[in-house]
């Protein structure tokens, strides 16, 4: 499938809800229960989206657009969400992933981004040169990415108690 | 985490509104595209989701509370979907979805299951013996296991387009 930037915001547009109907009404241990030590439980994966909005994508965006000589983008702290305060109810969260991927995706269509600027480009401090294409593309997949994972922290749970059907169940084996 | 119905019955009351969230407003091939050869599209997985409502999870449960001798449950066709009307709207299926979702959650309160209930046994054509817990657990996490297939076989679509970013994400490599 080639990129396409209409597409890609189909994506980014409806992962706030899908977060919220995946995380409504659960219990804690849904919620804040992970896959052992050193592993991201939902919450944790809520506060990683919300600053990668706040920090990453956009400030990516705006950096490969702008008419600076150093396009060079600032590493992003992929577990800043880990210092933040843990006792802010998920519900706040998935708030404020709501809103800030709301007027992110407002600004995105201001830019009214062309054809042409789709491999514009901006140097990732570990991989150099990227396209503006690419780090779209990655916006769109990194949320499906950690859709798949906060579905498989809470399929875990259950690794016990599904018994002999674990056989059947690959997302237990991930 | 140990197993409670009520639990269990938060997954899989989510389910619908997560599935309608995931595929809202997308273009045709992020809901038909597959991951090759014989996988399935997201349209396959919700497909596959509405024949489970039918036939499998509710008929299994009634199976194992029922008074009856033979508790074999009849083997589940993983791919009846495939045979159906491959031109019914996926809008469609995700409302018929819903609706038997909501139905049968309806049933399964009504039957007023009871803790000591939850080890009653029915006989799986594979695994023989199996409890109640172990089915009603299973159908909660065979849902998110095709909620993470979805988000995979989604992104993947965008495999060549992220670039050097495929090394992060981790999803393209499953």
């Amino acid at each position: 499938m080639e990129f396409e930037l209409k597409k890609a915001i189909e994506i980014l547009e409806n992962t706030p809800l899908v977060l919220e109907s995946l995380l409504n009404g659960l219990s804690k241990e849904w919620i804040r229960n992970n896959e052992g030590e050193n592993t991201w439980s939902p919450y944790d994966v809520v506060g990683h989206l919300v600053f990668g909005e706040k920090t990453d994508w956009m400030v990516r965006i705006r950096i490969i657009l702008s008419d600076s000589e150093n396009r060079s983008f600032t590493p992003f702290d992929r577990f800043a969400q880990m210092d933040a305060d843990q006792n802010i109810p998920v519900k706040s969260l998935l708030d404020e992933f709501r809103l800030l991927r709301m007027n992110n995706l407002e600004e995105l269509a201001s830019l009214n981004i062309q054809r042409e600027d789709l491999d514009r480009v901006g140097v990732h401090p570990e991989f150099g040169e990227v396209t503006l294409k690419q780090l779209i593309s990655a916006w769109a997949v990194h949320d499906l990415g950690h859709i798949a994972q906060i579905s498989r922290v809470m399929a875990k749970q259950y690794t016990q108690e599904v018994g002999p059907w674990t056989r059947y169940m690959g997302i237990l084996k991930k």
